[in-house]
């Protein structure tokens, strides 16, 4: 038996667009001779689709592509996503489902059991989860269907569900697994998914057949990676990161595990690829080609707009240098030497008269009060009243510079250097910057070595540096990675070394900035505890503040 | 027996100040005589707790106020909310659970059922439901305890789950029921509360006493009014709403519905209410006094700052007029004239100057393009900076003045008049705010009739009205009401007799702006659907748009 497996692109809502893409593939399955050919998880739709599952003319629409499916499967096996509607008069109205179908027949719809409803999934907000469970047979096997989430119960300390579909379906005795995921990269997400599916063929003998999305959505990135495991968990394939494509596979072969092939694995490598893949699908599927980043001389900037040459070309990325009077010399030349290193187009409007003319007009109300962050702020905001001019003027979409280690501590203005569409940094720590800058100069330099090595400021007043505020970010991230990745107290922390009073401190503005972080753009993730809507938290409060 | 409800003001996090409160009100009903004292849910915490109940020390300081309490409780029951440790290797860690605690006692932890996951609800995220249901015997009556939303599976057409806890409950044949919410305000929900716990006491043929969280926790306003209902569905109390109180009943009295007493339901009213409540307690909470609102002459602004004004008192609220070149006679007027008769101070600072010195600096890389959008949202964007230079200033939170009309179809600027600390009429349609004057204005006039009467206008560029790019208010406000409160799609909107390429042209703004949204101030929830964590849509998408 063949089984083809098709990780694609779909755009959310795109009812038409994605349902146009499915029967290409399907075609192409055909054309390769597949008994089977795998979609994603709510391929019809897209993941995730939010609360547009709420409306009636959603789920119509994607029934309708289904339909379509259908008449088109003539010959072949095809399993693809879609919200279903939920018959019973009680619980959730819709499941998230599997389609089996095959020659022109609906054989079998398994919707999913464990819905996972943490970090950026929601999905208990919209599904009702499956309490039945069936093989489908197919040309003489039984094949287990299994979507997403469902094959994750397994062998874990602390599992979260209290059912495991696999345990069900086994009893049938199936031949193979099929699963359809929506699963999104994180920097160490490639390797778990490779644990997760062995530990899944070892407990069960079988070999499974993954097919996950590929595809920004936003700010989640969809890595695809599909992969192809053998019973005794070789890993007969891994098929390529960040982008759409099609491979065909031998159950013989795979049972044999006849051959082992994986994808490179590094954090700050995958990394860049997602971020690079994050900023070009964004942009692709808002209809935009052009990018607009403030510069400043510094490594944020350098690695945000090099980032973004890659993504759109350099034809389609334009720099921004905005000096004030508290700018050094080297803010400029190190902000041009990017700008020509990456060949891009660059202006300079320096702010001091747009500067003057505000403090003019605030004369009168501040008098006798003193330069505080007020001017600063000031500062900050007319760069983002310029940068979004030329993106309003010009198409330009403003890419926000913001690295994760500014934006927990709320190193930033509101509406000043926080501004701006798409944020690429902001779930990049300080440290991680410096890596990923190194990583884009490996074979010459791009980013200015000055914009690595000088000490980072803000230069919005004179001789100001991130440290005067700031504790060194090697010990501000680790800190940070502390608190927001893994979710420890003050208590926990301070026992792993770190001064108390500094904990408190950075705990404390890691909180009370929680208010700026909602009015941010949405931040590209590539950790597995991203700001935004993985990461949940109240505004006002008094926890650790 | 004698049952008291304290419905209380919780700060989320804020363990030792919560405490101190409970601690307080155990003291007020031991002086009233009371058997039982009823406070609110996740109480201890403060609700909705949001990600930090992913943090162990959070839960830690949690069980610690439950001790506490427990100390506290001689002579007395208790009923309060707090998470609990799930003790069960599988599913969620966390429980929402009710404590009966008595004279020192924990009698009985009763785990939440039903688990609210949709809207601005995300309880599933951290919570498994309760499994185990048991009365509690107390001095010689059992008590059926519940946790919000285990009575609302009753009665339901599309009930959201296949468990009703009270039918479990009832099979003990209890002598009454309490339960301890934190159930939102919406203009609407007061209303549907009361229907609720009637259909329950009619079900059952069982009193019962419900208590409500009070207190906003940023956007969402807790309203209160408790409610105690006689078997017979008679409202014996609904306490009072946005406020704090306490008060005693003698279930006897109950049994025997002495008496039936419930607050004033008026849409206007309770959102009235509900605005000044929602800006006194997230001033009060983030320890913030004084605010400031940039006044155009129009009534959006208008409303906004006499809303603030109620709610901060006069002295704590200042008006920032920005006129440019394009601003007519009656916006200075008119913004003078709301400033006089709400008795507040009030600066005039002209942009023109700042204005042209943006173009200035731009001139050269705009040269030969016309005005266009750019130019009008710099405008907009100088007047948000003169805005939060006085909000950095003087201490001023920024109050944000979109309305719900313009915050759908993004009719407004980022970082210009969508800027602010918190938006207060972004729940509440153009139609709404009229009659919100209309309300404001009742026994004198507060709002200028100038700013009621004229039609309204950005004044951005020469003779611009809202009427140039929108339809009239009043059908877009309906067409807005059925697509965002009705989840209802085009073609059921079109058949409600709207126009078809009306409907279209707005469902696509709405959903094309959801940038502008995601970058927003959080808004004051007043209605069933408020923009914000209550309704989650995806930025990137190709659905209606």
């Amino acid at each position: 038996m063949k089984i083809a497996i098709a990780q694609l692109n779909y755009v959310i809502g795109d009812f038409e667009g994605n349902l146009a893409k499915i029967l290409k593939y399907i075609e192409k399955a055909r054309k390769k001779k597949a008994d089977i050919v795998l979609f994603g998880e709510l391929a019809v739709c897209g993941y995730p689709p939010g609360d547009f599952l709420e409306f009636e003319d959603f789920i119509q629409n994607a029934q309708k592509s289904i339909e379509a499916i259908r008449s088109a499967s003539e010959g072949i096996a095809v399993v693809v996503g879609s919200p279903t509607v939920n018959p019973d008069k009680e619980g959730k109205d819709l499941f998230n489902s599997a389609y089996f179908i095959e020659d022109g027949i609906i054989k079998h719809v398994q919707h999913k059991t464990l819905l996972p409803t943490y970090d950026i999934f929601d999905e208990y907000r919209y599904f009702e989860p499956a309490i039945n469970h069936k093989c489908v047979h197919y040309k003489g096997l039984k094949i287990a269907l299994t979507v997403c989430e469902d094959i994750w119960n397994i062998g874990n300390e602390n599992p979260l569900y209290r059912v495991c579909p696999l345990d069900i379906l086994s009893l049938e005795e199936p031949d193979f697994v099929l699963n359809i995921s929506a699963s999104p990269f994180s920097y160490s997400h490639a390797e778990t998914r490779l644990e997760i599916l062995k530990a899944n063929v070892k407990k069960y003998g079988l070999p499974m057949f993954y097919s996950n999305n590929v595809g920004a959505q936003t700010e989640i990135v969809f890595d695809g990676g599909s992969i192809v495991m053998s019973p005794d968990g070789t890993i007969f394939r891994e098929m390529p990161y960040f982008k759409e494509a099609i491979e065909i596979f031998d159950l013989e072969d795979v049972l044999n595990a006849i051959q082992s092939k994986q994808q490179k694995k590094n954090d700050i490598l995958e990394i860049h690829d997602a971020l690079v893949y994050g900023i070009k699908d964004y942009f692709g599927k808002l209809g935009f080609s052009k990018a607009i980043v403030g510069l400043s001389g510094g490594i944020d900037s350098a690695v945000t707009i090099a980032l973004a040459a890659r993504a759109l070309g350099k034809e389609n990325v334009r720099g921004l240098l905005m000096p004030s009077q508290f700018s050094s010399n080297h803010s400029i030349s190190d902000a041009e030497q990017i700008s020509q290193n990456l060949g891009i187009q660059y202006d300079i409007i320096p702010i001091e008269s747009v500067y003057a003319s505000f403090m003019k007009s605030l004369e009168k109300s501040f008098e006798g009060l003193a330069f505080n962050v007020t001017e600063e702020n000031i500062q900050a905001r007319i760069r983002g009243t310029l940068l979004m001019a030329y993106s309003n003027k010009f198409g330009n979409i403003l890419l926000n510079t913001t690295n994760k280690s500014e934006m927990a501590v709320g190193y930033g203005t509101l509406y000043g250097d926080l501004a701006g569409g798409l944020s690429v940094l902001g779930d990049v720590y300080k440290t991680q910057v410096y890596e990923l800058a190194e990583y884009i100069n490996k074979s010459k330099e791009i980013i200015p070595i000055n914009s690595i090595t000088k000490p980072p400021s803000a230069e919005l007043r004179p001789d100001q540096k991130d440290s005067d505020s700031l504790p060194d970010y090697d010990i501000l991230d680790k800190i940070l990675f502390q608190y927001i990745e893994n979710t420890k107290g003050p208590k926990e922390i301070i026992k792993l070394g770190f001064e108390a009073s500094l904990v408190k401190r950075i705990l404390r503005m890691v909180n009370i900035n929680e208010f700026k972080r909602h009015q941010t753009a949405p931040v590209l993730r590539v950790s597995t505890k991203a700001f935004g809507k993985g990461r949940r938290m109240p505004i006002v409060g008094k926890y650790l503040s």
